[in-house]
């Protein structure tokens, strides 16, 4: 079949790749879209070293074998972390963070940059009625950004800052105008922002010590500094980004100011499928290209880019 | 009178400092006892450039004057921040991170390595009955290890390390002591560790991922590091160390394994002197000094050092 394919050094387009034959417990996904992440990007600079397969882990599908027959024929999505079960991750409420958990696209596991792809049954959500691959297929992105809801409390009496104005920052800022919350975001490309107007305040300045949340989602390891700044004191910064390499911080001031920073990562899809149902959640429309197009769609400058690999 | 001040390099012994004149609301304070805490010798190494005045901020003293009369020829141990009760933080209840406050001994206020101090009247606690001076001198430090448990939950499912062997570490472990509650003390000095042995689990070993909740009292830019190989994916960190400079982190590990990082700082008085009171928080002696000999009292590697200023 055809896929593309991360050798350990770049990405490598290939009509040769092995259909792949599910486990009893996995289901066989015929890939419709599939989207790419910056997390994708981030592996072709070095970010998982070890790994060696298909890469990606944004997708929408449609189910051709599987344990359950209910789902065949069902157009899915499917989250990224296969869990043991057994760990201590797994047997505390953790699964996301078991510790042999295989990653689509990014550890020991297959992603979905490819015409078929096996996984955990259990890891499969029903796309609704209604709702277009096209829409669903930000449903992980967005399935990440409601991950802070389940971590850090939104009371009323806490204003909102979201930090970055690309595709991270997009996400964050629609999971919280689902929940018909207002929230401030700071960037610094005044075209980026135009498309965050509808939904946020928007603005370029970096008020000091003003916001009692900053959400940091610039992907860029300078955030956390900027972050620093704008939080309040006994505030709370919200980390997003992931990159490869260390960052210099004057962590005294996290504890004399009594910072509270709460990393966070990937999140619960049934509220980012509902938010995406109902409408509450907009996206822009993402930029497709054929999957022999993949350098173009790695340096696409478009809010997202993604492949077709079939059409139903 | 005689005191122990920074000129802005170093502490200077002085006999000509002039007796301090209480404000309307502060009271007038003979210091009896006063102790050298870490962040003393971190003023030496730069960490307030803008302080000029007497130093110190633990002590234990007698009221000589107050607007309150009640409080007159009581002994007392007093809060170090002073408040301004109009910014955004004393209006959103924060006083010890009011925007203007005046710290004792480390920003626009005298401490109390002197014979004489004035502080804001509301900032006093009254010592109870039966509680030695050289006991009640520890109040501060335990009420900022107290401070950990207003900001972070101790459900019984979370197993607590506190990485450091020295004072700080310490004062955290009686807190938790005094509360009944058992932690791991993870050190590296085998004769420093043997200190906490009555209270608490010790060891010289590093688990990895070992410990729910991980609390970074080592007073070392290294402490966080050590910390974030400590704890459990989705646990929690606390920071309480603080120094000058800056250190480089990992940061990506926070956000893909969901750590939360709490700065804690200043904590409250009430529980730390029902602690020592009722006996369950307990403290090595302190040694004391004359206040010219604070180079001594600066240096000394006991457990803790102070100065008696007044015999009473």
């Amino acid at each position: 079949m055809r896929g593309i394919y991360f050798d350990g050094k770049k990405a490598v387009y290939r009509r040769d790749l092995p259909e792949p034959v599910p486990a009893p417990t996995e289901s066989l996904i015929r890939i419709c879209l599939a989207a790419v992440c910056n997390t994708d990007k981030e592996i072709l600079r070095g970010y998982r070293p070890d790994f060696r397969g298909v890469m990606g882990h944004e997708f929408v599908g449609v189910v051709e074998k599987s344990p359950d027959p209910s789902l065949i024929g069902k157009t899915v999505v499917g989250e990224l972390n296969a869990s043991c079960g057994k760990c201590i991750y797994c047997r505390t409420g953790r699964p996301t963070h078991c510790t042999y958990r295989r990653v689509l696209g990014m550890n020991q596991k297959d992603g979905c940059f490819a015409e078929y792809m096996t996984i955990e049954t259990s890891l499969l959500h029903l796309v609704p009625e209604g709702l277009p691959m096209e829409k669903a297929i930000y449903t992980e992105p967005l399935a990440a950004a409601f991950e802070i809801m389940t971590q850090v409390s939104f009371t009323d009496d806490r204003n909102v800052a979201v930090l970055g104005d690309g595709r991270l920052a997009y996400c964050v800022v629609q999971a919280f105008c689902s929940r018909g919350r207002r929230v401030t975001v700071i960037g610094k490309h005044p075209e980026k922002l135009e498309r965050f107007a509808p939904y946020a305040e928007v603005t370029l300045e970096r008020e000091k010590e003003a916001y009692e949340v900053v959400i940091e989602a610039t992907g860029s390891p300078e955030g956390i500094k900027q972050a620093l700044g704008l939080v309040r004191k006994k505030g709370t910064i919200v980390l997003k980004s992931t990159y490869a390499g260390e960052v210099s911080l004057p962590l005294s001031l996290v504890a004399v100011n009594e910072i509270t920073i709460v990393g966070s990562r990937c999140g619960p899809f049934v509220p980012a499928l509902e938010a995406l149902s109902s409408g509450r959640a907009q996206f822009p429309e993402i930029t497709l290209f054929a999957p022999d197009e993949y350098e173009r769609a790695f340096t696409d400058t478009g809010f997202k880019a993604g492949f077709r690999f079939t059409d139903l």
